[in-house]
């Protein structure tokens, strides 16, 4: 009993292989006589028997590294409660047929429950098995860690984009729109609208406007502010966490408010932002929601956080070698400035359904921008390019040849 | 009487800037008693006597092939008929203060059509002026050229985001999203959706349908179009020009047709061909509108079409001082493979207000894919990489000092 499971769950980052190249490469380094079966589509794999076997496999690991999203294909399923003796019974069985030793699952909140669950059973069922999460979500929103792979690349993403769109309105205020909404991920913790803030430096406001769920949106004094960005600066850039909520708590794009027009609105965040602007201040507006294009933009990714990614991936192969479980890799600030990181260890217990939002201090007084601190706090995690082979015109994002276990 | 002005017109591109630069490296370097006036957002900065000295400028002009948008200010502005004397008299005395001989006009359809009226207008006014126009647009719709400068970015950037998206429903289609919709640009050619095609390679297919403005929306032909998307792949990834059109020509996203609860739908093209997909075939999806962002993202620019935007500025200049007017550098393609192209002289009254559609042959029979042929044309347009400089993580677009002639 000796082998390796390695899963991917959840939504997928442009960096996640590249936990799993960190895996897949501390394993062979330190035994290759351990086979690696990696999941397809997360636990739902191990359950179906269709397990990838890495031995099998030609090309090179380091193709990880380059590719978005999740190779071995990724899954949202919900393991039951430890009681249901039979699920797991039959889930120690797939494994046992695979001789598994060591269960490696990345992802985020609610994979650390799965790892949880799974470690948890194993002891129940005196099975021996060394179960490690390695860390992975774009909400950085995991306890413990100081930050979270995956996000700082979405982090540089927004940044980037919301400074390059607002060049762009920059141009074209004087006759044309005033007001740019880009509407970004966040359900419950404003982490990535919060990374809006880097497109603005010293000398110049890129971004005027941001809106997290941390926050309750007040309509008037946010149309206050627009129309005082018009005045300032020409034009206004707000960017929006998808988790927004009004006064009551709900979720601002799927309130029961009626626009102008007496109808109820469909489609998202940015489109009714866009039309409280239109009606309110008649002002010229553009929107964009960027959806899966952050989070998959690995043409973009930051280098800080591809080298966090790499690394939790080698330090939970690490810990379950040395037969620890349930446990996580955190990513830990040594130092602020110069920016020196490190990773420790956490109990899953501490990690698992847990949630980090935004703290206080890091929101300005007004609540639409990030103070200083905050800006300390983000800045490290989107330094450095990292860019993938282009092949005629468009990033290689080449593939590993797949083969299921017999 | 020997100065020059330089305007920014339209629709602004991550390359316009570099046209800008070729423009004003090429006048310095023939002739550096040449003053150099740029327009602050378009002609209008004209007319509000609002020119920027060049010659005052202390910053390098090579930081204009890094930045996207319009480092001057563009604008949306119809110049009036020839008849209006008055207006024209007042333009010809606000460039004879300057001394102006020869006047650039850097845009698209409209903005050939400001610079042939200007460049007739002379000739009636018996001013000396040579006004040659500079194509930029991301529409790529210019007639007589073979392509135009800021569109192969934007291809770049589509292709690109398609398919690094489709990685990312790939990984996610067994237990979740299905159907992801990717809105982009075009009010009337499809050459920015037909450009998604180049995610697509021999091998693989990342993108399944593409929905163009010059193909009526037939939604039972589409929805029978995805659901075999996802019985083949999984899943299906759609890229659909904001133009599309319905049976009746009418622009679909703005139809009056009702959702299932009753309501018209606000919001854009993307939730509403999502809420389709949502009602007919229950799939889970998720969308996304590029808007702004894919105009805008020089990180991603296509060095082709950085080369082409430089030369095309340079040409502008070769032919106003060989006192040519109302003409346009277009560019030619001199053979396919391999890639290699010139430029040559388009007549402005060919090219105002003309539109250039895609082709019959590059649609596919189907009507959601792009041909060979198609294919052949668009992949030279978006070769090569030419990353700007980054500062703390974002790309540093540092900006021109601008200052204003007395």
């Amino acid at each position: 009993m000796k082998n390796a499971f390695y899963a991917q769950s959840g939504g997928v980052t442009s960096v996640i292989n590249s936990s799993a190249y960190g895996v897949i490469s501390e394993l062979q380094a330190r035994d290759n006589s351990i086979n690696i079966f990696a999941s397809q589509n997360g636990i739902v794999g191990l359950l179906e028997d269709k397990l990838y076997d890495l031995g099998k496999t030609k090309k090179s690991i380091e193709l990880l590294k380059d590719s978005p999203a999740g190779m071995f294909g990724s899954c949202r399923y919900k393991l039951p409660a430890l009681t249901e003796k039979a699920f797991y019974e039959n889930l120690f069985q797939k494994l046992d047929q695979k001789s598994i030793k060591y269960f490696f699952y990345n992802g985020g909140n609610d994979s650390a429950d799965t790892c949880l669950k799974v470690s948890q059973a194993a002891k129940d069922f005196g099975y021996e098995l060394y179960a490690v999460a390695v860390p992975k979500t774009i909400d950085n929103d995991l306890a413990i860690t100081d930050n979270c792979p995956g996000f700082g690349s979405v982090a540089k993403y927004i940044a980037t984009s919301a400074k390059e769109a607002s060049l762009d309105i920059k141009s074209m205020c004087k006759t044309s729109t005033k007001v740019f909404i880009l509407e970004v991920m966040g359900r419950h913790a404003g982490w990535i609208a919060a990374s809006a803030e880097l497109a603005n430096d010293a000398k110049n406001t890129y971004v005027h406007k941001i809106l997290l769920p941390e926050v309750s949106f007040d309509e008037s004094k946010f149309l206050a502010g627009v129309e005082e960005d018009v005045k300032n600066y020409g034009y206004s850039v707000v960017v929006a966490s998808e988790g927004l909520k009004d006064k009551n708590g709900e979720i601002y794009s799927a309130s029961s408010e009626k626009d102008s027009f007496g109808h109820s609105q469909l489609g998202g965040l940015a489109p009714k932002i866009a039309n409280l602007v239109s009606n309110n201040l008649n002002l010229k507006y553009h929107w964009s929601v960027s959806d899966y294009l952050q989070r998959s933009a690995r043409h973009l990714a930051s280098k800080t956080d591809l080298e966090q990614a790499v690394a939790v991936g080698k330090r939970a192969v690490e810990y379950a070698l040395s037969e620890k479980s349930g446990i996580m890799p955190v990513i830990q600030r040594v130092s602020q400035k110069p920016y020196r990181w490190s990773i420790g260890e956490g109990n899953l217990k501490d990690i698992a359904n847990e949630e980090k939002v935004l703290p206080n201090d890091y929101i300005s007084d007004c609540g639409f921008r990030i103070t200083p601190k905050g800006v300390d706090y983000l800045s490290p995690l989107i330094q450095g390019e990292d860019y993938p082979r282009f092949d005629n015109g468009v990033p290689a994002y080449e593939q590993l040849d797949l083969h299921l276990a017999d």
